[in-house]
């Protein structure tokens, strides 16, 4: 099995997974969840989103959260859905925006209530705010292994938004299986061609587990040389009243699976799995994470 | 991707979900259950297994089970952990026996009371019994990939058992990796060194998911020409309490993703994903398969 050396974690949790939390998680929590993920040795993490407080109340306290985290060797992206969220992020500190617009027409609407060609003129200006302040921009691509409206997504419509998003600057392209419909095959197929297409940018998969598929979904990715992965700390995400339904990969999982086979991570996988035990402790209920609950293989260390 | 075109599914819920539960599960609800599997088109069921009822009281109801069950294009396989059950299992019809033997001494003592000697010196007996009732004989290997008690299990100790099953006419060996502590290149490895010790006889990897990375184990095993799996409808086995801490990988999922990619395996998905929603509404609880609640790709079949 041809396997990279290394494999770069962003850590989605405090954002994918915290804004859609049901029962108010407190600054202090988020910080402290925040704080043991960095101590874990994770350099990229997605830390909040500058949204309407009205649309996400759970992030509403996104400044608060990017003046409270520590700084030292590690970039805190916020996510941003448009020109005041860019703002807004900015005005905070964010060390990196990430702006998202999804593959399908009708995912868009639902998603930020106006049309790809909307979202796409809004990038100028983001882009332009963000280089002014020399931070670099990532931009997202949801539903871009199926859509639940649509079904399957031609990849000419995700490479459309790659391709705008390119030449407008962004350092990344994050194509993000938003609702868990990518298999390997198309995985191995939607990486092939990106990396046909663009020799130099940075490729991040986002997978989501709603259909039970998507660790095999990250090794596939591997094997065709794919190693940045967007994970979310006890593999939170999603609905949080549906056991396992639809969060992300759990990142102390993804931790242990790279950690077991030689691929370094630069991630301590005791100190993940005691992030995600605080993170499990603190919201009050069992979250997807496995590896938090069996240890890891060493006998020793399991106890 | 290099994938196989055709996998055969072994559905173990019934023998190794159903005798840990911790509520008894009818005879009639088994029954129903293994009906609605059947009629999704598995062709191979460990439906049972012929163990002392003080043991396993939840399979108390084997033989009944097994005569209870449509016999049509299907193999019927029960697990039996000595001659006594050999007998109870050839008496009520079984179409093959399962046998079990741990990879490790601690293991095994824990599991049927007995060091690996004394199991191997019963395997006689049953296999001259299955013989004489031209009944197959299948070996089961368990925590081949790793022991809770001892950590890392050396690979000789595991084809020592492969070669004594092997030796007495089994028709498969299970690998069974009890504990998930299995990762892909483990996998891969293993799969390697049986292909090259034996090239004959009938390799089945059978994957528990207490650390998240089942399906990319079985991802692993596939792109390496193993075509064989053990599955559980709604990936139950384990405790039921800790919901997701050590089931099967479930059949529903697994048959979702091996369609996706054009492996053919032979079930009718919509009719496996609603046995695994009769399961889940018999127990009464919220199962760790991904797919029963998330529904296939296709939006109008999802709705």
């Amino acid at each position: 099995m041809d396997l990279p050396r290394q494999v770069i974690i962003r850590e989605v949790g405090p954002r994918d997974g915290f804004q859609s939390l049901k029962t108010f998680f407190s600054t202090t929590d988020k910080l402290d969840v925040i704080e043991a993920i960095y101590r874990a040795g994770v350099t990229q993490i997605e830390t909040t989103s500058f949204v309407s407080p009205r649309a996400i109340p759970q992030l509403k306290d996104a400044a608060e959260v990017m003046a409270g985290v520590s700084r030292q060797g590690v970039i805190h992206a916020a996510m941003v859905p448009n020109m005041e969220g860019a703002e807004k992020a900015l005005a905070a500190g964010a060390d990196q925006l990430v702006v998202v617009i999804s593959a399908t027409e009708a995912h868009n609407r639902a998603n930020v209530r106006r049309g790809i060609d909307a979202s796409l003129a809004d990038l100028d200006g983001i882009f332009f705010l963000a280089r002014q302040q020399l931070v670099p921009v990532v931009g997202a691509i949801a539903v871009a292994f199926g859509c639940p409206y649509q079904g399957d997504v031609p990849s000419a419509d995700v490479f459309d938004i790659a391709n705008a998003y390119l030449e407008k600057g962004a350092v990344s392209v994050i194509l993000a299986d938003t609702t868990g419909m990518a298999t390997p095959i198309r995985v191995t197929n939607l990486a092939g061609e990106f990396q046909r297409r663009f020799s130099e940018p940075e490729l991040i998969f986002h997978f989501h587990n709603n259909r039970g598929i998507a660790m095999a979904n990250l090794l596939a990715a591997l094997t065709v040389g794919v190693i940045r992965f967007d994970t979310a700390l006890g593999g939170i995400g999603g609905c949080p009243y549906v056991p396992q339904a639809s969060g992300n990969l759990a990142t102390e999982d993804v931790v242990f699976m790279l950690e077991d086979m030689g691929v370094y991570t630069g991630i301590d996988l005791s100190k993940i799995i005691q992030a995600a035990r605080l993170l499990e402790k603190r919201l009050g209920y069992t979250l997807p994470g496995q590896v938090m609950k069996s240890g890891p293989r060493d006998p020793e260390k399991a106890a």
